[in-house]
Protein backbone atom coordinates (compact mmCIF):
# COMPACT_ATOMS: atom_id res chain seq x y z
CA UNK A 1 0.00 0.00 0.00
CA UNK A 2 0.87 3.84 -1.00
CA UNK A 3 2.49 5.73 1.77
CA UNK A 4 -0.34 8.83 1.85
CA UNK A 5 1.50 12.47 2.39
CA UNK A 6 0.01 14.96 3.04
CA UNK A 7 1.50 18.25 1.79
CA UNK A 8 1.12 21.98 2.99
CA UNK A 9 3.88 23.70 1.23
CA UNK A 10 4.16 24.23 -3.03
CA UNK A 11 8.18 24.15 -1.76
CA UNK A 12 8.07 21.13 -0.22
CA UNK A 13 10.94 19.23 -1.48
CA UNK A 14 9.85 15.91 -2.02
CA UNK A 15 7.55 17.29 -5.03
CA UNK A 16 10.78 17.88 -7.53
CA UNK A 17 9.06 15.54 -9.42
CA UNK A 18 6.27 17.45 -10.10
CA UNK A 19 7.88 21.04 -10.45
CA UNK A 20 7.38 23.40 -13.38
CA UNK A 21 5.91 20.73 -15.90
CA UNK A 22 5.50 23.26 -18.11
CA UNK A 23 9.21 24.40 -18.48
CA UNK A 24 10.08 21.56 -21.45
CA UNK A 25 14.02 22.18 -21.28
CA UNK A 26 13.61 21.67 -17.34
CA UNK A 27 11.33 19.18 -17.43
CA UNK A 28 14.06 17.47 -19.96
CA UNK A 29 16.84 18.06 -17.67
CA UNK A 30 15.17 16.48 -14.64
CA UNK A 31 14.03 13.47 -16.23
CA UNK A 32 16.93 12.78 -18.01
CA UNK A 33 18.84 13.34 -14.44
CA UNK A 34 16.58 11.08 -12.78
CA UNK A 35 15.65 8.43 -15.70
CA UNK A 36 11.95 9.46 -14.59
CA UNK A 37 8.78 9.82 -16.44
CA UNK A 38 5.34 11.54 -15.93
CA UNK A 39 1.92 10.01 -15.98
CA UNK A 40 -1.32 12.74 -15.47
CA UNK A 41 -4.66 11.23 -15.35
CA UNK A 42 -6.31 8.18 -13.80
CA UNK A 43 -6.64 6.34 -17.44
CA UNK A 44 -2.65 6.87 -18.00
CA UNK A 45 -1.15 6.12 -14.37
CA UNK A 46 -3.10 2.78 -13.97
CA UNK A 47 -2.36 2.06 -17.53
CA UNK A 48 1.70 2.91 -16.66
CA UNK A 49 1.22 0.86 -13.71
CA UNK A 50 0.09 -2.10 -14.92
CA UNK A 51 2.12 -1.81 -17.93
CA UNK A 52 4.72 -2.93 -14.97
CA UNK A 53 6.53 0.58 -14.76
CA UNK A 54 7.53 1.32 -11.31
CA UNK A 55 6.64 4.41 -9.51
CA UNK A 56 8.89 6.61 -7.73
CA UNK A 57 5.79 8.91 -6.62
CA UNK A 58 2.05 9.82 -7.03
CA UNK A 59 0.32 13.66 -6.40
CA UNK A 60 -2.91 14.16 -6.47
CA UNK A 61 -6.02 15.69 -4.77
CA UNK A 62 -8.22 14.30 -2.45
CA UNK A 63 -10.77 13.33 -4.50
CA UNK A 64 -8.86 10.90 -7.12
CA UNK A 65 -7.62 8.64 -4.29
CA UNK A 66 -10.25 6.13 -4.30
CA UNK A 67 -10.67 6.10 -8.26
CA UNK A 68 -6.84 4.91 -8.15
CA UNK A 69 -7.13 2.83 -4.59
CA UNK A 70 -6.40 -0.72 -6.48
CA UNK A 71 -3.35 0.89 -8.12
CA UNK A 72 -2.11 2.56 -4.24
CA UNK A 73 -2.81 -0.60 -2.84
CA UNK A 74 -0.28 -2.27 -5.59
CA UNK A 75 2.68 -0.12 -4.32
CA UNK A 76 4.91 1.05 -1.11
CA UNK A 77 6.01 4.18 -3.23
CA UNK A 78 4.29 7.80 -1.40
CA UNK A 79 1.45 9.15 -2.81
CA UNK A 80 1.90 12.94 -1.90
CA UNK A 81 -2.09 14.54 -1.11
CA UNK A 82 -2.72 18.08 -1.62
CA UNK A 83 -5.04 20.83 -2.69
CA UNK A 84 -6.06 21.53 -6.05
CA UNK A 85 -4.92 24.67 -5.85
CA UNK A 86 -1.55 23.65 -4.06
CA UNK A 87 -0.75 20.87 -7.17
CA UNK A 88 -1.23 23.89 -9.54
CA UNK A 89 1.07 25.95 -7.54
CA UNK A 90 3.53 23.01 -7.75
CA UNK A 91 3.37 21.64 -11.44
CA UNK A 92 2.36 25.11 -12.92
CA UNK A 93 -0.83 24.87 -14.38
CA UNK A 94 -4.25 23.03 -13.59
CA UNK A 95 -4.17 19.60 -13.35
CA UNK A 96 -7.70 18.91 -14.72
CA UNK A 97 -7.74 15.16 -14.71
CA UNK A 98 -6.24 15.40 -11.31
CA UNK A 99 -4.11 12.85 -10.32
CA UNK A 100 -0.01 12.27 -11.57
CA UNK A 101 2.48 10.00 -11.22
CA UNK A 102 6.27 9.97 -11.19
CA UNK A 103 7.90 6.27 -12.58
CA UNK A 104 10.76 5.01 -13.21
CA UNK A 105 12.15 4.80 -17.44
CA UNK A 106 13.06 1.31 -17.89
CA UNK A 107 16.32 0.86 -20.39
CA UNK A 108 14.89 0.71 -24.01
CA UNK A 109 14.47 -2.72 -25.33
CA UNK A 110 17.07 -3.77 -28.17
CA UNK A 111 16.42 -3.60 -31.97
CA UNK A 112 16.93 -7.31 -31.97
CA UNK A 113 13.89 -7.60 -29.19
CA UNK A 114 11.64 -5.08 -30.69
CA UNK A 115 11.60 -6.26 -34.07
CA UNK A 116 10.94 -9.96 -33.39
CA UNK A 117 7.98 -11.36 -34.51
CA UNK A 118 7.11 -7.97 -35.97
CA UNK A 119 5.43 -7.28 -39.87
CA UNK A 120 5.07 -3.44 -39.85
CA UNK A 121 6.69 -1.31 -37.88
CA UNK A 122 6.90 2.72 -37.78
CA UNK A 123 9.74 4.38 -37.87
CA UNK A 124 10.15 8.06 -37.10
CA UNK A 125 12.84 9.97 -38.06
CA UNK A 126 12.73 13.89 -36.37
CA UNK A 127 9.14 14.45 -35.29
CA UNK A 128 9.72 17.44 -32.44
CA UNK A 129 6.37 17.96 -30.90
CA UNK A 130 5.14 15.69 -28.10
CA UNK A 131 1.44 15.66 -29.09
CA UNK A 132 2.47 14.63 -32.48
CA UNK A 133 4.66 11.54 -31.28
CA UNK A 134 2.01 10.57 -28.84
CA UNK A 135 -0.42 10.52 -31.63
CA UNK A 136 1.82 8.56 -33.85
CA UNK A 137 1.92 5.80 -31.43
CA UNK A 138 -2.11 5.91 -30.68
CA UNK A 139 -2.76 5.47 -34.58
CA UNK A 140 0.35 3.01 -34.97
CA UNK A 141 -0.95 0.76 -32.39
CA UNK A 142 -4.46 1.24 -32.98
CA UNK A 143 -4.50 0.44 -36.60
CA UNK A 144 -2.40 -2.54 -36.72
CA UNK A 145 1.53 -1.71 -36.07
CA UNK A 146 3.59 -3.79 -34.05
CA UNK A 147 6.59 -1.49 -33.11
CA UNK A 148 7.83 1.80 -33.65
CA UNK A 149 12.08 2.90 -34.05
CA UNK A 150 12.59 6.04 -33.37
CA UNK A 151 15.68 7.89 -34.55
CA UNK A 152 18.10 10.07 -32.05
CA UNK A 153 16.37 13.37 -32.61
CA UNK A 154 12.59 12.11 -32.34
CA UNK A 155 10.88 13.72 -29.82
CA UNK A 156 10.37 11.53 -26.37
CA UNK A 157 7.81 9.16 -26.36
CA UNK A 158 7.79 9.29 -22.87
CA UNK A 159 7.55 12.85 -21.88
CA UNK A 160 4.34 13.86 -20.49
CA UNK A 161 2.31 15.59 -23.30
CA UNK A 162 3.51 12.36 -25.47
CA UNK A 163 2.08 9.35 -23.17
CA UNK A 164 -0.95 11.45 -22.40
CA UNK A 165 -1.58 11.82 -26.51
CA UNK A 166 -0.85 7.84 -27.12
CA UNK A 167 -3.63 7.09 -23.84
CA UNK A 168 -1.56 3.99 -23.26
CA UNK A 169 -0.33 3.32 -26.49
CA UNK A 170 3.33 4.57 -25.54
CA UNK A 171 3.01 1.45 -23.02
CA UNK A 172 1.41 -1.28 -25.03
CA UNK A 173 3.27 -1.00 -28.26
CA UNK A 174 7.40 -2.19 -28.19
CA UNK A 175 9.08 0.74 -28.98
CA UNK A 176 12.87 1.54 -28.96
CA UNK A 177 15.75 4.31 -30.16
CA UNK A 178 17.95 3.42 -33.72
CA UNK A 179 21.39 3.05 -32.44
CA UNK A 180 22.40 4.59 -35.72
CA UNK A 181 21.17 7.40 -37.73
CA UNK A 182 22.94 7.48 -40.93
CA UNK A 183 22.54 3.72 -42.10
CA UNK A 184 19.08 3.26 -39.99
CA UNK A 185 17.33 2.13 -43.06
CA UNK A 186 19.75 -0.11 -45.14
CA UNK A 187 20.07 -1.58 -41.41
CA UNK A 188 15.84 -2.31 -41.31
CA UNK A 189 16.98 -4.25 -44.98
CA UNK A 190 19.09 -6.48 -43.15
CA UNK A 191 16.09 -7.67 -40.74
CA UNK A 192 13.92 -8.19 -44.01
CA UNK A 193 11.77 -4.95 -43.76
CA UNK A 194 11.19 -3.15 -47.32
CA UNK A 195 11.25 0.79 -45.97
CA UNK A 196 8.65 2.86 -47.61
CA UNK A 197 9.17 6.65 -46.96
CA UNK A 198 6.46 9.05 -46.95
CA UNK A 199 7.41 11.69 -48.39
CA UNK A 200 6.74 14.05 -51.44
CA UNK A 201 9.56 13.95 -53.58
CA UNK A 202 8.79 13.64 -57.07
CA UNK A 203 9.29 9.61 -57.63
CA UNK A 204 7.01 9.37 -54.97
CA UNK A 205 4.60 6.19 -55.67
CA UNK A 206 0.88 5.95 -54.89
CA UNK A 207 1.00 4.59 -50.86
CA UNK A 208 -1.06 2.01 -52.30
CA UNK A 209 0.95 0.66 -55.10
CA UNK A 210 4.07 1.51 -52.98
CA UNK A 211 2.95 -0.92 -49.76
CA UNK A 212 1.13 -3.87 -52.08
CA UNK A 213 2.62 -7.23 -51.50
CA UNK A 214 5.12 -6.10 -48.84
CA UNK A 215 5.54 -8.95 -46.50
CA UNK A 216 7.39 -6.78 -43.54
CA UNK A 217 6.62 -3.18 -44.04
CA UNK A 218 8.88 -0.49 -42.09
CA UNK A 219 6.47 2.62 -42.65
CA UNK A 220 8.81 5.89 -42.22
CA UNK A 221 7.87 9.36 -41.16
CA UNK A 222 9.53 12.45 -41.10
CA UNK A 223 9.45 16.24 -39.45
CA UNK A 224 6.50 18.03 -39.48
CA UNK A 225 8.53 21.15 -40.84
CA UNK A 226 10.72 19.66 -43.41
CA UNK A 227 9.92 15.89 -43.79
CA UNK A 228 12.47 13.18 -44.28
CA UNK A 229 16.20 13.84 -44.34
CA UNK A 230 17.89 13.72 -48.09
CA UNK A 231 19.94 10.64 -46.36
CA UNK A 232 17.08 8.49 -45.27
CA UNK A 233 14.64 9.50 -49.30
CA UNK A 234 17.92 8.43 -51.01
CA UNK A 235 18.41 5.11 -48.64
CA UNK A 236 14.45 3.86 -48.62
CA UNK A 237 13.79 1.30 -50.80
CA UNK A 238 10.48 2.83 -52.04
CA UNK A 239 8.96 6.54 -51.56
CA UNK A 240 5.51 6.85 -51.41
CA UNK A 241 2.91 9.71 -51.51
CA UNK A 242 -0.44 10.07 -50.17
CA UNK A 243 -2.46 11.33 -53.03
CA UNK A 244 -3.88 14.94 -52.14
CA UNK A 245 -6.44 17.62 -53.89
CA UNK A 246 -6.95 20.94 -53.64
CA UNK A 247 -3.96 22.25 -54.01
CA UNK A 248 -3.55 20.96 -50.41
CA UNK A 249 0.48 19.63 -50.73
CA UNK A 250 0.79 17.76 -47.02
CA UNK A 251 -1.14 16.70 -44.03
CA UNK A 252 -0.39 17.22 -40.70
CA UNK A 253 2.26 14.46 -39.22
CA UNK A 254 -0.74 12.59 -36.71
CA UNK A 255 -3.41 13.14 -39.98
CA UNK A 256 -0.83 11.61 -42.61
CA UNK A 257 0.72 8.38 -40.08
CA UNK A 258 -2.90 7.38 -39.46
CA UNK A 259 -3.84 7.05 -43.10
CA UNK A 260 -0.72 5.50 -44.10
CA UNK A 261 -1.00 3.56 -40.95
CA UNK A 262 -4.72 2.20 -42.31
CA UNK A 263 -2.92 1.65 -45.79
CA UNK A 264 0.21 -0.44 -45.15
CA UNK A 265 -1.75 -2.47 -42.24
CA UNK A 266 -4.64 -3.65 -45.16
CA UNK A 267 -1.79 -4.28 -47.71
CA UNK B 1 -1.50 49.75 -50.78
CA UNK B 2 -1.67 49.37 -46.89
CA UNK B 3 -0.95 52.28 -44.79
CA UNK B 4 1.89 51.83 -42.40
CA UNK B 5 1.66 52.91 -38.85
CA UNK B 6 4.20 52.76 -36.70
CA UNK B 7 3.39 51.93 -33.27
CA UNK B 8 5.26 52.36 -29.92
CA UNK B 9 3.18 51.63 -27.21
CA UNK B 10 1.44 48.08 -26.51
CA UNK B 11 -1.47 50.20 -25.02
CA UNK B 12 -2.25 52.02 -28.44
CA UNK B 13 -6.03 51.73 -29.07
CA UNK B 14 -5.80 51.25 -32.62
CA UNK B 15 -4.28 47.34 -31.55
CA UNK B 16 -7.76 46.03 -30.15
CA UNK B 17 -8.17 43.64 -32.77
CA UNK B 18 -5.10 41.96 -31.73
CA UNK B 19 -4.77 42.12 -27.71
CA UNK B 20 -4.58 39.29 -25.59
CA UNK B 21 -4.59 36.33 -28.02
CA UNK B 22 -4.47 33.53 -26.06
CA UNK B 23 -7.64 34.45 -24.11
CA UNK B 24 -9.82 32.68 -25.92
CA UNK B 25 -13.34 33.30 -24.24
CA UNK B 26 -12.42 36.89 -24.55
CA UNK B 27 -11.42 36.53 -28.31
CA UNK B 28 -14.74 35.09 -29.12
CA UNK B 29 -16.55 38.25 -27.51
CA UNK B 30 -14.00 40.09 -29.40
CA UNK B 31 -14.77 38.55 -32.68
CA UNK B 32 -18.31 38.42 -32.31
CA UNK B 33 -18.92 41.82 -31.78
CA UNK B 34 -16.65 42.46 -34.56
CA UNK B 35 -17.14 40.12 -36.96
CA UNK B 36 -14.02 39.51 -37.52
CA UNK B 37 -11.32 37.05 -37.58
CA UNK B 38 -7.33 36.66 -37.44
CA UNK B 39 -4.63 35.05 -39.92
CA UNK B 40 -1.13 34.51 -38.19
CA UNK B 41 1.74 34.06 -40.53
CA UNK B 42 2.57 34.79 -43.80
CA UNK B 43 0.74 31.95 -45.45
CA UNK B 44 -2.28 31.97 -43.59
CA UNK B 45 -2.78 35.87 -44.21
CA UNK B 46 -1.87 35.49 -48.09
CA UNK B 47 -4.31 32.86 -48.42
CA UNK B 48 -6.75 34.61 -46.38
CA UNK B 49 -6.49 37.03 -48.36
CA UNK B 50 -6.26 35.41 -51.96
CA UNK B 51 -9.28 33.78 -50.76
CA UNK B 52 -11.03 37.30 -50.73
CA UNK B 53 -11.39 38.22 -47.34
CA UNK B 54 -11.33 42.02 -46.40
CA UNK B 55 -8.40 43.52 -44.28
CA UNK B 56 -9.26 45.18 -41.33
CA UNK B 57 -5.94 45.65 -40.46
CA UNK B 58 -2.22 43.87 -40.35
CA UNK B 59 0.22 43.83 -37.73
CA UNK B 60 3.78 42.85 -38.30
CA UNK B 61 7.36 43.54 -36.92
CA UNK B 62 9.04 45.15 -40.01
CA UNK B 63 11.14 42.19 -41.24
CA UNK B 64 7.83 40.36 -42.22
CA UNK B 65 6.83 43.47 -44.81
CA UNK B 66 8.60 42.57 -47.77
CA UNK B 67 7.50 39.06 -48.14
CA UNK B 68 3.86 40.25 -47.91
CA UNK B 69 4.50 43.64 -49.99
CA UNK B 70 1.95 42.20 -53.13
CA UNK B 71 -0.51 41.17 -50.56
CA UNK B 72 -0.15 44.61 -48.74
CA UNK B 73 -0.31 46.50 -52.28
CA UNK B 74 -3.64 45.24 -52.58
CA UNK B 75 -5.55 46.83 -49.88
CA UNK B 76 -5.71 50.32 -48.48
CA UNK B 77 -6.03 48.92 -44.34
CA UNK B 78 -3.41 50.30 -42.29
CA UNK B 79 -0.70 47.61 -41.69
CA UNK B 80 0.73 48.20 -37.78
CA UNK B 81 4.34 48.29 -37.96
CA UNK B 82 5.92 47.25 -34.60
CA UNK B 83 8.72 45.30 -32.70
CA UNK B 84 8.74 41.87 -31.92
CA UNK B 85 8.48 43.01 -28.34
CA UNK B 86 5.61 45.12 -28.73
CA UNK B 87 3.88 42.90 -30.62
CA UNK B 88 4.36 40.17 -28.26
CA UNK B 89 3.33 42.51 -25.15
CA UNK B 90 -0.07 42.98 -27.63
CA UNK B 91 -0.96 39.71 -28.29
CA UNK B 92 0.39 37.84 -25.16
CA UNK B 93 2.83 35.76 -26.58
CA UNK B 94 5.79 35.23 -29.25
CA UNK B 95 3.95 35.52 -32.85
CA UNK B 96 6.89 33.72 -34.09
CA UNK B 97 5.51 33.34 -37.52
CA UNK B 98 5.63 37.02 -37.56
CA UNK B 99 2.76 38.64 -39.57
CA UNK B 100 -1.09 39.02 -38.20
CA UNK B 101 -3.95 39.98 -40.01
CA UNK B 102 -7.74 40.94 -38.81
CA UNK B 103 -10.00 40.20 -41.80
CA UNK B 104 -13.89 40.75 -42.04
CA UNK B 105 -15.85 37.28 -41.32
CA UNK B 106 -18.11 37.47 -44.21
CA UNK B 107 -21.90 35.93 -44.63
CA UNK B 108 -21.92 32.26 -44.30
CA UNK B 109 -23.12 30.74 -47.52
CA UNK B 110 -26.51 28.94 -47.43
CA UNK B 111 -26.41 24.99 -47.25
CA UNK B 112 -28.08 24.78 -50.92
CA UNK B 113 -24.84 26.73 -51.99
CA UNK B 114 -22.22 24.90 -50.09
CA UNK B 115 -23.80 21.36 -51.21
CA UNK B 116 -24.45 21.64 -54.75
CA UNK B 117 -22.44 20.22 -56.87
CA UNK B 118 -20.53 18.11 -53.41
CA UNK B 119 -20.56 14.61 -53.35
CA UNK B 120 -18.76 14.25 -50.34
CA UNK B 121 -19.11 16.41 -47.13
CA UNK B 122 -18.03 16.00 -43.73
CA UNK B 123 -20.30 17.23 -40.99
CA UNK B 124 -19.35 18.17 -37.48
CA UNK B 125 -21.29 17.41 -34.47
CA UNK B 126 -19.77 18.74 -31.59
CA UNK B 127 -15.80 19.09 -32.30
CA UNK B 128 -14.75 21.23 -29.42
CA UNK B 129 -10.83 21.79 -29.39
CA UNK B 130 -9.81 24.34 -32.87
CA UNK B 131 -6.94 22.56 -33.32
CA UNK B 132 -9.02 19.66 -34.12
CA UNK B 133 -11.32 21.78 -36.62
CA UNK B 134 -8.32 22.76 -38.11
CA UNK B 135 -6.85 19.65 -38.67
CA UNK B 136 -10.50 18.04 -40.03
CA UNK B 137 -10.62 20.49 -42.29
CA UNK B 138 -7.02 20.77 -43.93
CA UNK B 139 -7.36 16.47 -44.00
CA UNK B 140 -10.93 16.93 -45.46
CA UNK B 141 -10.04 19.10 -48.44
CA UNK B 142 -7.09 17.15 -49.31
CA UNK B 143 -8.28 13.69 -49.06
CA UNK B 144 -11.08 14.66 -52.10
CA UNK B 145 -13.78 16.20 -49.84
CA UNK B 146 -15.94 18.69 -51.33
CA UNK B 147 -17.52 20.60 -48.46
CA UNK B 148 -17.83 20.60 -44.38
CA UNK B 149 -21.19 21.20 -42.15
CA UNK B 150 -21.09 22.31 -38.79
CA UNK B 151 -23.75 21.42 -36.23
CA UNK B 152 -24.14 24.89 -34.17
CA UNK B 153 -22.05 23.66 -31.32
CA UNK B 154 -19.06 22.93 -33.16
CA UNK B 155 -15.92 25.31 -32.53
CA UNK B 156 -15.57 27.77 -34.81
CA UNK B 157 -13.08 27.72 -38.41
CA UNK B 158 -11.91 30.75 -38.40
CA UNK B 159 -10.79 30.80 -34.70
CA UNK B 160 -6.68 31.89 -34.83
CA UNK B 161 -5.49 28.19 -33.76
CA UNK B 162 -7.80 26.69 -36.40
CA UNK B 163 -7.25 28.48 -39.09
CA UNK B 164 -3.38 28.46 -38.51
CA UNK B 165 -3.93 24.32 -38.61
CA UNK B 166 -6.12 24.58 -41.71
CA UNK B 167 -3.17 26.20 -43.81
CA UNK B 168 -5.82 27.78 -46.11
CA UNK B 169 -8.16 24.89 -46.15
CA UNK B 170 -10.62 27.11 -44.40
CA UNK B 171 -10.60 29.25 -47.10
CA UNK B 172 -10.70 27.00 -50.12
CA UNK B 173 -12.93 24.32 -48.85
CA UNK B 174 -16.58 25.51 -48.64
CA UNK B 175 -18.45 25.44 -45.51
CA UNK B 176 -21.45 26.77 -43.39
CA UNK B 177 -23.16 26.27 -39.87
CA UNK B 178 -26.07 23.89 -39.83
CA UNK B 179 -29.27 26.25 -39.35
CA UNK B 180 -30.73 23.13 -36.93
CA UNK B 181 -28.96 20.28 -34.75
CA UNK B 182 -31.76 18.19 -33.89
CA UNK B 183 -33.07 17.23 -37.90
CA UNK B 184 -29.84 18.01 -39.45
CA UNK B 185 -29.18 14.24 -40.76
CA UNK B 186 -32.41 13.25 -41.74
CA UNK B 187 -32.34 16.74 -43.62
CA UNK B 188 -29.44 15.58 -45.69
CA UNK B 189 -31.29 13.21 -47.06
CA UNK B 190 -33.78 15.19 -48.47
CA UNK B 191 -30.62 16.50 -50.51
CA UNK B 192 -30.20 12.74 -51.61
CA UNK B 193 -26.76 12.18 -48.97
CA UNK B 194 -26.17 9.12 -47.52
CA UNK B 195 -25.42 10.06 -43.75
CA UNK B 196 -22.51 8.01 -42.46
CA UNK B 197 -21.67 8.42 -38.83
CA UNK B 198 -18.57 7.17 -36.99
CA UNK B 199 -19.30 5.50 -33.39
CA UNK B 200 -18.17 2.96 -31.65
CA UNK B 201 -21.98 1.82 -31.34
CA UNK B 202 -22.42 -1.69 -31.11
CA UNK B 203 -24.36 -2.42 -34.58
CA UNK B 204 -21.43 -0.27 -36.29
CA UNK B 205 -19.85 -1.87 -39.36
CA UNK B 206 -16.50 -1.13 -40.93
CA UNK B 207 -16.20 1.50 -42.42
CA UNK B 208 -15.23 0.27 -45.80
CA UNK B 209 -18.68 -1.52 -45.75
CA UNK B 210 -20.07 0.99 -44.78
CA UNK B 211 -19.06 3.29 -47.59
CA UNK B 212 -18.89 1.00 -50.46
CA UNK B 213 -21.46 1.90 -53.49
CA UNK B 214 -22.25 5.23 -51.74
CA UNK B 215 -23.21 7.98 -54.23
CA UNK B 216 -23.01 11.48 -52.26
CA UNK B 217 -21.71 10.78 -48.87
CA UNK B 218 -22.08 12.81 -45.69
CA UNK B 219 -19.79 11.56 -42.98
CA UNK B 220 -20.69 12.73 -39.80
CA UNK B 221 -17.69 12.67 -37.15
CA UNK B 222 -19.12 13.81 -33.55
CA UNK B 223 -16.86 15.15 -30.15
CA UNK B 224 -13.63 14.34 -28.73
CA UNK B 225 -14.76 12.84 -25.76
CA UNK B 226 -18.12 11.26 -26.39
CA UNK B 227 -18.26 11.09 -29.91
CA UNK B 228 -21.87 11.51 -31.90
CA UNK B 229 -24.88 12.25 -29.83
CA UNK B 230 -27.34 9.65 -29.62
CA UNK B 231 -29.95 11.92 -31.59
CA UNK B 232 -27.62 11.56 -34.59
CA UNK B 233 -26.60 8.10 -34.26
CA UNK B 234 -30.29 6.96 -34.61
CA UNK B 235 -30.80 9.28 -37.43
CA UNK B 236 -27.71 8.52 -39.59
CA UNK B 237 -28.16 5.93 -42.13
CA UNK B 238 -25.34 4.00 -41.20
CA UNK B 239 -23.13 3.30 -38.06
CA UNK B 240 -19.47 2.70 -38.79
CA UNK B 241 -16.10 1.97 -37.35
CA UNK B 242 -13.05 2.03 -38.37
CA UNK B 243 -11.60 -1.23 -37.27
CA UNK B 244 -8.57 -0.86 -33.83
CA UNK B 245 -6.18 -3.54 -32.80
CA UNK B 246 -4.73 -3.75 -29.18
CA UNK B 247 -7.59 -3.02 -27.19
CA UNK B 248 -6.99 0.31 -27.81
CA UNK B 249 -10.86 2.07 -28.95
CA UNK B 250 -10.51 5.18 -30.10
CA UNK B 251 -8.74 7.39 -32.44
CA UNK B 252 -8.28 11.09 -31.57
CA UNK B 253 -10.87 12.75 -33.93
CA UNK B 254 -7.78 14.43 -36.28
CA UNK B 255 -6.31 10.57 -37.29
CA UNK B 256 -9.92 9.10 -37.19
CA UNK B 257 -11.12 11.70 -39.60
CA UNK B 258 -8.46 11.52 -42.03
CA UNK B 259 -8.52 8.09 -42.44
CA UNK B 260 -12.54 8.22 -42.93
CA UNK B 261 -12.10 10.52 -45.32
CA UNK B 262 -9.56 8.85 -47.51
CA UNK B 263 -11.29 5.26 -47.22
CA UNK B 264 -14.59 7.86 -48.06
CA UNK B 265 -12.91 9.32 -51.19
CA UNK B 266 -12.08 5.91 -52.47
CA UNK B 267 -15.45 4.58 -51.99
Amino acid sequence: MATFVEVERADDPRLGDYRDLRDVTLRKHVEAEHGLFLAEGEKVVRRAVEAGYTPRSFLMAPRWLDGLADVLATTDAPCFVLSERLAEEVTGFHVHRGALASLERRPLPSLDDVLAGARSVLVLEEIVDHTNVGAVLRSGAALGFDAVLLAPRCADPLYRRAVKVAMGAVFSLPWTRLPDWYDALPGLASYGFTTVALTLADDAVDLEDAVRGVDKIALVLGSEGHGISPRWQETADRRAIIPMHRGIDSLNVAAASAVACYVASRR
